[in-house]
């Protein structure tokens, strides 16, 4: 029934490269399908006017979208010279969700910075973004460790995003974009590697959903999502 | 033990005001306590280029807030030059739950353009916003009715909003800013007039939430729902 | 022969309420006539860099219209991302009207933001948000005196406005819309409480305007903003 | 008494230099003492939107000054990325001036574009804009007739402007830079060749004035802006 | 001597992977050493305004830097809203590199955009965009010609470039970012396949720079760039 | 065979006008045939961010054209609120050329900031620039030597710029408009007075060019730049 022939509660390959590039102090390739995010972490060592003399630190991300990671050409946000309220709104949650996986009164005065650009775009760029970023954001801090710059780790817990929808009337897991344009719902999971809600955003985009659908929903992603912080622990360890 | 002495079910006081401004063809004041916002409605006969020629009409939704609406004086976005990224979170929320409530294909090619001015902000804005703007579109869509520009109404049913959260471990209704300030999760829950979800969302800003936290806040927001179902209606019938 | 068959040096009704939202040191809703404007006074304990260490204050002035305060919807500054030549001559203008009636140097290393917004127009909203801005920093102004932070009440004068202008070729006071849209010339006085020229901004429409005219106008101007100060004077007392 | 020895009632030396640049249909360099500003006007065959299909022209101002024209350097408006308050509100009081000059239902639909661009400062920047680009304009609108693309000239009258103030209590004419940042009181008047007024500003930049002060004021700037429109005469017929 | 060991005349390794991202016509990962590259060429089937009418293509060119492709993280341009100095003259040299190899009237009424996004960079970002471009947009040519959309093909000449400098005192060949970033002069060239040449940019960073000196650098380009269009057709060969 | 009639190897006129304004501490006119630009060098007591602290001056350039400089009306950038490509390109030319004249550590904790401001345009506006603008440099720095500010003289070397091309197959020196507009290749040449090369920037607009070509451009450079040192020289000695 799927475009994909996949079952409705089977996730597309995922593939999280390390290392991906060699600058940053942790840098991820997530490959979701034809979905493909490249995840970045850098430490900076100043933090924030806001914050600044607390003795915490702060993690923010941004998000972008090569202009032809789509199947028809979008405009360069950097030409245009705004960021659309979609890409805002996506950032803002990359960073909420990564925040709560790390302690920032653990960080001290420095600033994590995620960058989630997308290479190519096929559904779920935003879940794909969130997974990634939290094992760049992993490889990052494991660097302050490793140079003794911390001395306790400040990552609290793992942290993995999927979405989830009803589409033709069934809920199905890790919507791509075939489905994702013509779903009736489409719900955006974020929850970290021991069971905990962190966000949870479902839109009816045609038809308004019900309790039981929001819950078959929910316990799609929750079993995809233990299959992502599984995949996350391998690669950490590889 | 909520900051307000209310009951964790309990609303706040609300208060539509409808012909609130004499020139928009929808103009409500929403009270929701001490939150206070101007809901307007006003309909263009054209529609944006994408939707051109094919005859079906559009909903688009703004939103601001006057400079002291909120305790400490913020920036004039106008004058800064750009809406903050949580400016677009909420007027996109705030468009794509209203477009639910309308039948855009029966609306014909015009654009119906909600806005919505804070002038008093103690939490729940974007929910209070929700709830008075549909009162406002619904007495804009009735104008086009009256001189027979429509014949078939393209209300589908009601739609109306509330936020909910875990404020000291209890799932509490309408949290007002003392509670949003220092609550650990807030949900923003939009339903229709007959009880379906067109929007859920939480977001665990301190520790993450379970299913049964999620479970009995979705309760308390459908029971406020309700309540706010036949403010709205009594509203109209006035 | 006026449209509102107000005579020829008849204002406009004109309410003033105090305290009108909760959070602004001075707050203020002015009504004149169906032009409705808010105004909040807003106290910043620091002043603009150019200003830092010399010892004396600051206030300036934002101003806005709701999108829909108007009979046909109005682009948002805010989402335009820039505010108007429009906007900013008006907000210059009371700027420097209300600085006329504060001794700077008596305010201490303090800045006054005054906010105008127009949530519904009908001609005359500039020299309304001056006689209602007025007001809201007397009251800002009041909270520093009441608790000790000042002990010299730095308000030198009274400060109101109106517009005067040659309609139908008769010079009248107090245009509204109807006037504004039609009138020849278009006039307006800024004065102080004891009859003091603060601004004089007279601009022909049309024709030219002689001398006459030009003092006919002034004239006008003179007896309409004594019975404003009037109206401060009692709001103030109330 | 004055900085400059003038007398009260006397104008610096005022220089018009037709086609001054070679592109322009009519360029002007002005040089009232050491203000000095280059105004051109260029003629399009096309008018705004708003005026498309009603068979009338459009005229319009821009105003800048060279970054170093003043004693310190001022920040270049297009690095800065927006024009400055007081830019816009003078180029609405060029392009306003203008238009009362200039019969735009005769114009055709044609706009023109009038620049006027600061090489040199010493006060007065605005009136000497006005006065130089009403040649300018008059150049442009003659090789429109000259070719026959009109027939009947546009031109009502004749437009100069001039600044007059209260300097150490005194009514002055012509206000340089020295005069204008001490002066109490500042004002500009557009007149047209006949003597009618077509604005007035003036406001009170420390004391506020009186009727008496507004009336000697005007005098002198009648009697400067006639020497002026004998200047533009002369250049004319030059 | 140079910190990479290479010989004064020894290009890095460059690796071009064509269909690198599976939406654009043309995609391609160029990789000069650690300098990677996507670039990618989009066909839009209309022309600018300018073009409208006239029978011929358009090609046009944008760069970008994802925020760690350096060393340290720089700002994101569509965060910060505008684009830099140095990307717009970068994006402007591609964008007539490419031009130089397409009769644009044979395009057609058609844009071909080419995109330049640096993953990670280590000195010569904009030659290896150029001869990566020149790839992906052969490839987007190819589509139009095996569609039958072209019957004729309109790339004239292979384009390829690469940067030269002075080093210690020697013309060396592909400045890494060791080199650029402590060389005298650094000079970017771009040629045909048949070794005319397109551009020429040289700078002296530090001392000037000789006739002498000019022309060991043109030699030591022009074996270069013969080398990359071998690898540029070896690429499309396979 | 050219336009202008003048020989391939023949400038136009050069005339250098020194304090052409009064307020820069350097202010030069340069007039090279139709194109004119003013060039002004300021003396700002501070330095950029980036080389605070490390007892280094800065030099930086800014570029525009006034609206009409050139033959059809251009958008005013600061109106548009950006500064062009094409702009941003020639400034960083003219500050990185100038930079290459003075000894930045022998400034002393300043900035220059040299202004370029086109108001008359034929050709050759970004060469002019450069050739004006040292001869602006070299008095605002001699102003420091004269009141003792500076005691060793940073200026290195002459500067001086100009174009040439290839035009209908034939190389020639200094392009006006007509030439630009209609060559082959164009070619930007700075170079000390000594002879050496700071930039050399060549493009092929149409054909490619070969080496003799490049040879017989930087030869008619060589000579052109000779001769406009040989001005800047008189002018600074006048």
């Amino acid at each position: 029934m799927r475009p994909s022939q996949r079952l409705t509660n089977q996730l597309r390959d995922i593939h999280i490269t390390r290392h991906y590039t060699k600058h940053a102090e942790g840098s991820v390739l997530i490959r979701c399908g034809d979905t493909h995010v490249i995840c970045t972490a850098s430490i900076e060592d100043k933090v924030p006017g806001f914050l600044k003399g607390k003795n915490q630190g702060w993690l923010t991300a941004e998000y972008g979208m090569l202009p032809r990671s789509t199947s028809t050409r979008m405009d360069r946000e950097a030409a245009r010279g705004k960021q659309s309220g979609r890409t805002q709104e996506i950032q803002r949650l990359i960073g909420r969700s990564l925040r709560a996986a790390v302690d920032l009164n653990a960080l001290g005065e420095r600033t994590l910075h995620i960058d989630c650009d997308v290479i190519q775009a096929d559904g779920g760029t935003r879940t794909a973004s969130i997974s990634g970023a939290f094992v760049a954001a992993h490889d990052a801090i494991n660097t302050l460790l490793q140079k003794g710059a911390l001395t306790v780790n400040p990552i609290r817990d793992f942290v993995a995003a999927i979405s989830v929808g009803i589409y033709q009337g069934e809920p199905v897991l890790d919507l791509d974009y075939a489905e994702d344009a013509a779903c009736d719902t489409d719900m955006n999971v974020v929850m970290t590697g021991t069971g905990g809600m962190i966000e949870v955003q479902g839109t009816a985009e045609g038809a308004a959903y019900n309790r039981a659908e929001l819950n078959a929903m929910l316990d799609l992603a929750e079993h995809g999502i233990q299959q992502i912080v599984a995949l996350q622990r391998a690669a950490l360890a590889g």
